[in-house]
């Protein structure tokens, strides 16, 4: 999978790239591996440019977030129909998705009157063959587009929104398509031994546990310096998963002690 | 300016980006334009054809985070090498460096002796022809090489490293390239007023304030909507930008109450 983050306030550090964050946790818990993670400007031909290039690498899933709203520059679903050669226009689906959210507001007495300006038309407006998919706290639908071998989705930038769309209409195509791998991981923390020191012992892990990726993280402060020993492994089932991280663990820990180094253990996460 | 951001704990949605974040924040203040931020494995493929990719559009300056440490799979500097077809060597500046950071260490008590392992030798090996930059909170230096027209640097993934090895030696850099401009902004909040509404009122300010930049973010519940109005501009003094932002906010605070909006200032930024 990639992620595609479309927003000038990604770029400009004003916000933190929490969605991206978000997606590349969920993507991973079902078994599904990120690849590559691209922030980009709202701008017609710099989205085109990355979607494109996406392609090309051909993962099975290309998720992009934000750039989906009213107003102009959202600009990612032009975007993408620029890269694709296809023509970007009103989806009636979507339509009725965005016009149904006006009558809802107008009930709720939002608004006085359900218009459906230029601006709002907009969100209705897709590549062309791509399906809306609905949005359940917002206003603008989200997409699905298969191209070739690829399934394109577009999700919102507001993360209550883009979570809600994944829940609802991503999560279950991604398990599908995952089958029955789970993803598991366990931290160990190492107090007493540099980095250096350890790097040889997790080289000789990895080397005799092929499907466990061990990396270190260096955390506390200069003074007191801990290590987290962080391990993971993806099987397709959570025996197997958990049978292999012990078994690097246990390897790893006798290496440290053996070494002066203390383990603690804590943040367990299964 | 693009960032390139090396490590799998953000690709499994384990490490949130902060770094990102910090760099193209500093970045934006200073008055350099970050165009792009990618994250990519820990694999030296991948590492080179990014780089690769990044120089091709040949941004004044890439700067890469995480992948310096002495474990295995820290690859960045071999990445680089071989993006550039550049030998991956020891490099003795460095390694004096490296070897200067265990006599200290020694001294605190922390190690007993100095043993240079292959492990601590490896934060040594750089690109031929890189410089190192000194760490002044932890033991493997950054790099900077100069690529035809581009800055390539090469910081820390632990954010205490790499913010100490910007401000020291990046920091001063950036800000004579970026000459005098300055970055400001300044956020206002509008209630009782829809996105799709205020979408035109944006297009037209935009239009006749043509060096600020203006993007609304939807904050608040769905019951109870705020919109964040975010103006930003680069200038060259700080007079003309505060000028330019003042003449942009007026205009659209004016457009958003004669729509029965509201306006609230806050958070502001200069």
């Amino acid at each position: 999978m990639e992620i595609v983050c479309v927003g000038n306030e990604l770029l400009i550090g004003k916000t933190l790239n929490t969605n991206a964050h978000w997606l590349a946790r969920r993507a991973t818990s079902l078994g599904i591996m990120v690849k590559r993670i691209t922030v980009v400007a709202d701008d017609i031909d710099e989205i085109a440019t990355v979607i494109r290039e996406a392609l090309k690498r051909k993962p099975r899933f290309i998720i992009t977030t934000g750039g989906l709203g009213p107003t102009f520059d959202d600009k990612t679903l032009e975007g993408i129909a620029k890269a694709l050669n296809l023509k970007w226009e009103v989806n009636e689906k979507a339509l009725k998705m965005v016009r149904e959210k006006y009558e809802a507001y107008v009930k709720a007495g939002r608004i006085d009157k359900v218009e459906l300006t230029p601006a709002r038309v907009k969100m209705a407006k897709l590549p062309e063959s791509a399906e809306p998919l609905p949005n359940p706290v917002g206003t603008a639908p989200g997409i699905i587009l298969k191209v070739e071998g690829t399934f394109l989705i577009a999700l919102p930038g507001v993360p209550s929104e883009m979570e809600a769309i994944f829940d609802q209409s991503v999560e279950p195509l991604l398990k599908k398509e995952a089958g029955e791998a789970v993803f598991f991981e366990k931290s160990i923390y190492a107090d007493g031994i540099m980095e250096s020191t350890l790097a040889p012992f997790i080289d000789q892990t990895m080397h005799d546990n092929p499907y466990v990726y061990v990396k270190s993280h260096p955390k506390g402060e200069e003074k007191k310096p801990q290590l987290e020993i962080h391990f993971s492994t993806t099987a397709k089932d959570s025996e197997t998963a958990k049978g292999r991280l012990e078994k690097a663990i246990t390897q790893l820990s006798e290496l440290v002690r053996k070494n002066n180094g203390k383990i603690k253990f804590q943040n367990e996460n299964y």
